[in-house]
């Protein structure tokens, strides 16, 4: 398949990781990368990410691929500003959130150029040093309202996923926003409000942590996560994220009720049904 | 120092795992198996984790230590009993609760032989079969009470721990449960109710597991932990888990708040101070 010029607007985890994948999969001609922070953009050349920093518009001139890898807040300016200044290239994000981004862009005139994607990988780290090598391989990638893309637009896309290793779902957006929410948003508050949870007690206790265990750490980790990314998801997807809050609350009632009453037979049940999760995740 | 003839009360994934290092480590001189179950016990003598199985009475005979790693409920019976029984022998147990067992033996004339103990290591399965070589390594493990001990008891099992690889800590067993309710149990609970989400999510919606990243897995991990163990735990320590289970439901109550109103300011520091986690976990 053809090799393009790609320029990677968000030199951070999920842009540097799909750059060094672009690389590795003999996708690219070269890499240019386009960073509101001077600071990444450098470890992002030192760290052979991308080959130069450029101006957006530069990128956008010299690119026939551009990734948009920056938090979705910024998507949602970036890509109507981009749609105006493309001809033939391919424009793609990756980001967490669909529906609303796919409202803003629905009439442009040049919607048919950009493809609508979600690779289903990330870890709790951000910024360029925290790109990794062999990201994505083995993961889901979603690919939204795809009869939206031109033919030859998604094609590429396509294959180009496939080569880095994914497997490729298709969703419309509202779908994908619902279960986003669902298999990752929730996560992420669970585990902000974990460490919330445990910090309030440490102002009293200071060796609680002595005792953190894997255990901990596993349910814990996704605390770490940069708010930046995290605070438009949630209000890019409110609604459904309120959802599923509010019946994780109820779950957790469900806990309380059970211990509250001592009505150990039904606490039994709850924790059988979670075993459940064991046929989803090995 | 001295090699112990042990009995392993419990043959499962901590008294396995536990066997594996006290060979490894050269504190044996053999080992004798204890277990309700004749799948496990035959499943822990093919996996070598003992050289033989035993009943109760003739493991207590032959044993210079015996360590009880069955779930807490059935520790809180058999402690005394085995207490009952002891001459010199040395008892441990690994339990994760600890207030109401202290408590029974408190006045036992034998209490002395006794050495409470937690190693803070595990994972979400169980059974002999999920017994793993190295467990506990750079773990900390927890000695409640150890004034309660006599001196050459915990003596020899606290050199035990050394030798494996643990750090000590030493608590009373007040605030060993108090802690182990913000580091361990809840983390339980938070997971078992996530699992049970999404559960509920996935009647309506078959394709939503298929977008399950390691983020997920990392959150939802715990839920696939056996009930046989986490309910005695949970009714052990339920005054100190309701305390936590509250404080948690409160957290994610601020988060149902500020998506509620839109206050993405106190989000945004909710996530931030969530962040601190960092200066815990690495």
């Amino acid at each position: 398949m053809e090799r393009k010029n790609v320029a990677i607007v968000g030199v951070g985890l999920i842009g540097g990781s799909l750059a060094l994948q672009l690389k590795e999969k003999g996708l690219t001609r070269g890499i240019v990368g386009v960073d509101a922070s001077e600071i990444h953009g450098r470890k992002a050349v030192d760290m052979g990410l991308v080959d130069a920093m450029k101006t957006l518009e530069e990128a956008i001139q010299c690119s026939d691929l551009i990734v948009l890898s920056v938090p979705v807040d910024a998507i949602n300016t970036l890509l109507p500003a981009i749609l105006d200044k493309v001809e033939k290239q391919i424009v793609i994000d990756v980001g967490s959130t669909k529906e609303q981004l796919l409202g803003i862009v629905k009439e442009h005139p040049k919607r048919g150029r950009y493809v609508s994607t979600h690779p289903m990988w990330g870890t709790e780290y951000s910024g360029p040093a925290a790109a990794v090598k062999d990201a994505f391989e083995n993961k889901a990638v979603v690919i939204c309202n795809a009869g939206e893309s031109d033919p030859d637009a998604l094609e590429w896309v396509k294959e180009a996923y496939k080569k880095i290793g994914m497997h490729l779902l298709s969703m419309n957006a509202s779908d994908h926003d619902v279960h986003t929410a669902y298999i990752s948003h929730i996560s992420h508050i669970t585990s902000f409000a974990l460490a919330n949870t445990v910090l309030e007690k440490e102002k009293e206790e200071d060796a609680i942590f002595e005792l953190a265990s894997a255990g901990f750490e596993s349910t814990v980790r996704l605390a770490k996560s940069n708010p930046a990314m995290w605070v438009p998801i949630f209000m890019q997807n409110k609604e459904n994220v309120l959802d599923v809050l509010n019946e994780h609350i109820a779950q957790l009632r469900k806990f309380k009720a059970c211990l509250e009453k001592e009505n150990y037979t039904y606490l039994l049940e709850l924790i059988e049904n979670a075993n459940k999760i064991r046929k989803i995740i090995k």
